[in-house]
């Protein structure tokens, strides 16, 4: 039996086509598995909890992988790192710990956090370009709390998901979605056992039609009663997304939720 | 009489050079030129509040211009904007106000503040890359702040001053000196009137020493009354330095301290 590892992830999406292996670029998940090859001479597959997007960024995704050696789990964390710094990437294994076969990075996850960042304000941004999404005009983050309270729950989110997701459902039951702001910064935070493609840049675009008052709450109601992925905002710019954590019930100590969907793809 | 505007400028150093014109590479001083010279076909030379090293960021950066044309603030700022955008520069200008002719963002400075970031934690900086020190062994915050203290006041500062520094004194007045901590993030406030060229870098490593244990608080002080260059630890990266927020005295409507030099090259 191979051991098993599971790894949290830290990396900048921006030079990434997301964390996915594609053709049309490099991804999170190649360059993991580029620096396993490195260290160990071995083609692992490494999972992750979340698929994120091209320029999605993450201080908190997991995955595991198999490989035949046994490491100490400080040992692999600071040989694969050194692998992702000579690779020139922007990712950092932040933490390792040596796992039971039964777990999975994406199916043992029982809640996914993600925040989305926002910074309003009149001129461009020189320090946060890419790291969150620039709004020229002022929003009232209030109403966008009271709007974002009537998407939580157990919903069919067709509104919010990317017509390309590939889920079977398009039920989720949305833990939280709290908007708070500290100056320029509004921040978004979202907590669900697992979520549709695209699902948290579409609630970010369509709050903001409600911070500016272009939609009331009663708006976004409506938006959600639809079903109809026409009835969406714009959908906000992957720049302020990150995955900020997963939790696991060996983690919690606590019985996990009914599942709604093993998949998760914001 | 041309009228003078002061800008608030906010910069990601990587790409540049530093704040200053060089023949070496890109400028954030030449981006905002180049700006102002495509809006306006006048070749104006904008003077920094302090002349950051390449890889320094502002968020506070002050410089000021003279225009022949009356501008609204706003349209300035936006106007300016747009063309840095245009040109992929990582400068941003927050703010514009039209000032009188003694204004001078760099001789009319009466106080300097600058934050150095630390984050301390084994795993390399992924999403921070290029923002702050990367330290991967920890450090006991309090006692580099109480090390810190040790430099607060009037002071002979030769020990922290680059070889480089231009100032036709060493001596200078820091004002504060904090070490505080937030989880794996050490941050280093530093307030004066003005700094000499790698005095915030040359306390952030000698702080470090502090930190690590390798080095008492009078080890510190011991380095400070040595007055040689060759005392101070090793120069922290500029990764982590800011240059915050720039005071004039008519902001603060208080009269100034006694002027201890003009210049500043952090």
């Amino acid at each position: 039996m191979m051991p098993r590892y599971r790894m949290t992830v830290e990396y900048d999406g921006i030079p990434y086509v997301g964390w996915q292996r594609q053709n049309n670029g490099p991804s999170v998940q190649g360059a993991i598995e580029r620096a396993i090859l490195s260290l160990t001479g071995e083609t692992a597959s490494v999972r992750g909890a979340g698929r994120t997007d091209s320029g999605v960024h993450a201080v908190g995704q997991v995955t595991h992988a198999d490989l035949s050696k046994e490491w100490k789990p400080h040992t692999l964390r600071n040989a694969l790192n050194a692998h992702l710094r000579l690779a020139g990437d922007r990712v950092a294994i932040l933490n390792v710990m040596e796992v039971d076969a039964s777990f999975d990075a994406r199916f043992s996850a029982i809640r996914r956090h993600y925040l989305y960042r926002i910074i309003v304000r009149r001129a461009p941004l020189a320090l946060e370009a890419g790291r969150a999404w620039w709004v020229a005009k002022d929003m009232d983050h209030e109403v966008m709390h009271t709007a974002a309270q009537t998407l939580v729950g157990r919903h069919d989110f067709t509104t919010f998901r990317s017509v390309h997701c590939q889920a079977n459902s398009p039920v989720r039951t949305l833990d939280r979605l709290d908007v708070t702001r500290s100056g320029e910064l509004i921040e978004i935070r979202a907590t669900a056992q697992s979520f549709l493609h695209n699902q948290i840049r579409s609630f970010a675009g369509t709050l903001k039609l409600a911070g500016e008052g272009k939609w009331t709450p009663d708006d976004v109601r409506t938006a959600l009663e639809a079903r109809d992925r026409k009835a969406c905002g714009p959908v906000a710019p992957p720049d302020g997304l990150y995955f900020m954590q997963v939790d696991y019930r060996d983690d919690a100590g606590s019985a996990p939720p009914i599942p709604d969907d093993e998949s998760d793809d914001s």
